[in-house]
């Protein structure tokens, strides 16, 4: 049966508040640059206090996925957890606005909608620490089993596995998709991430996981290697389908036998790298959903990751489909 | 007596909700592009319903100029009502971490903190529907007489005519700053609200102000005069100084005995006209607090607005000390 939708992607609902700082700020802290901590109400209140000027904008590493598949004018679906407060109110009207469907029911008298506090540092790299709130709240009872069926892909954020509950609607979703004979794809969101949950991780990838995306520190850190090439030897045959990013560099496309190197256009100026990986993603489900080449799909997945790192903020301001066709000819 | 703060700025205290839309959303619902308009608790909840996804940033025409001027090295004050909300934490939180001076008071139990719905054309330009909320609140009791005679400008955007009780604030801010032998600036803010507000303005020009700021279409529709050199001539001693911004063309700089063409450099690409008036006051203002000459002060005020022009946004996001550094040898 023809999917209603590209990708249906499950993750955390958060609001980033991105502001500027210096490396001296992120150093006095303490604070490991380029990763993501988790922090609570208090520590979270205690940074905001002592963070620059700052933006607001709908965040949420899946969910910006969505919103590159959506400005791509692919078809999207999410599924995570806000609260009946104003910042979720932001975050369902920014979702809905661009296009996906998004129903699942807000939290009442719980905890508020999550914030990630995203500092910025001059050479563009971002360092952010969040405050889960609402979304520690997502259950097996949100996941909406239809919607799983109806969608091509089902993409699940790693940074889901930071919360208990979670892993059990992960499950059931990846369960659904599989019996619907519809695809699965991981995102390892973050090598501190990977460490924490590696085991799992590498249970849900040989038994779910079609396609799986990560940077060159999240595969390492899944290996447990420091040397790429042997962990790209690694992956292979784990995963359909293994995306690489390597900033810069570009990435690489790992099949059972295959491994391709994709290189991307420089960009003119990088403001702030915050949500490149889940746009890269966003442009290779786009282009994986519709069954172009996997090298066409890196290729989508680079201009897309190009087009955030060059403003601040986690999620296209430009439309991409019009990127891409003054790009690409597809 | 030395002035502890370059300026204090009185004005709305706003949360600007940026979104890109077609030159049809506009039309479709007649609304004037380019300018401001005032809109109810229900139309901004249905506007923004309609709108595509945004992004927050504290806006506020002079408090813009505040984080303009906080910018660049001065030290500013802010005076303008906020709720005890979420939006307004969120504006406390950025005027404050920029450096600025601001203590008014939270409003408790009232209307909500005021949002500027922001439509971004793909001209660039900005179309401002505003929900006035707790800024309505504001009263001469807010207004500290020890911060204006501390103060070497006192600076009010003229958006706040648009409330009955500002108007008494502001003359008792004026008449304390005059007393003080300090400055009086006043921003025309948009031509419409001259419209509304014209004989007032001219009075208040004639009574109180040193400093006026205004773009091409505010002059004129200060005079009721279509052509622009006339409306020049009309401006001439009735302010010690007449700034008047013209876009690409630069400003024009008005005394009693001089009128200063300055031009200004092109901008590589204008992503969001939003905050360009705002940062060429800023600019015009901490070179005229130094005591710079007037095509000097022009020329910063330029080099501001170019910044908040090149990013979506209202407020500077590179530190515009650095920025006048590389551009000027001041």
């Amino acid at each position: 049966m023809a999917a209603t939708y590209d990708v249906l992607a499950i993750g955390n609902a958060i609001v980033d508040v991105l502001a500027h700082a210096e490396e001296s700020f992120l150093a006095e802290r303490g604070m490991p640059k380029g990763g993501m901590v988790l922090i609570d109400s208090d520590q979270a209140d205690a940074l905001y206090r002592e963070m620059g000027p700052a933006v607001e904008s709908s965040g949420g590493s899946a969910a910006n996925t969505v919103a590159g598949i959506a400005s791509l004018g692919g078809s999207a679906a999410f599924i995570g957890k806000v609260a009946d407060d104003i910042l979720g109110r932001v975050f369902r009207h920014d979702i809905t606005a661009i296009g996906a469907h998004y129903t699942t029911e807000s939290l009442v008298g719980g905890a508020p909608t999550a914030r990630c506090l995203v500092l910025i540092t001059p050479d563009a790299e971002r360092t952010m620490s969040t405050y889960l709130g609402a979304c520690t709240a997502l259950t097996p009872e949100d996941i909406d089993e239809d919607l799983v069926r109806a969608s091509a892909v089902t993409y699940i954020e790693g940074y889901l596995w930071d919360q208990p509950h979670a892993k059990d609607a992960i499950v059931r979703a990846a369960c659904a998709a599989k019996e619907a004979k519809r695809k699965v794809s991981l995102s390892l969101s973050d090598p501190f991430c990977v460490e924490r949950h590696r085991e799992e991780f590498l249970e849900l990838i040989d038994g779910f996981v079609d396609i799986l995306f990560a940077n060159e520190a999240e595969l390492k850190a899944l290996y447990e290697l420091d040397d790429f090439d042997a962990a790209v030897a690694q992956v292979r045959g784990h995963a359909e389908v293994a995306a690489v990013t390597r900033g810069a560099k570009g990435s690489v496309v790992i099949t059972g036998g295959d491994v391709l190197a994709v290189p991307v256009d420089a960009v003119d100026r990088v403001v702030d790298t915050t949500g490149a990986g889940d746009l890269y993603a966003a442009g290779f489900l786009f282009g994986y959903t519709r069954g172009y080449e996997l090298a066409e799909c890196a290729r989508i997945g680079g201009i897309a990751a190009g087009e955030v790192i060059s403003h601040v903020g986690p999620r296209p301001e430009k439309p991409l489909a019009d990127l891409i066709k003054e790009r690409l000819a597809v």
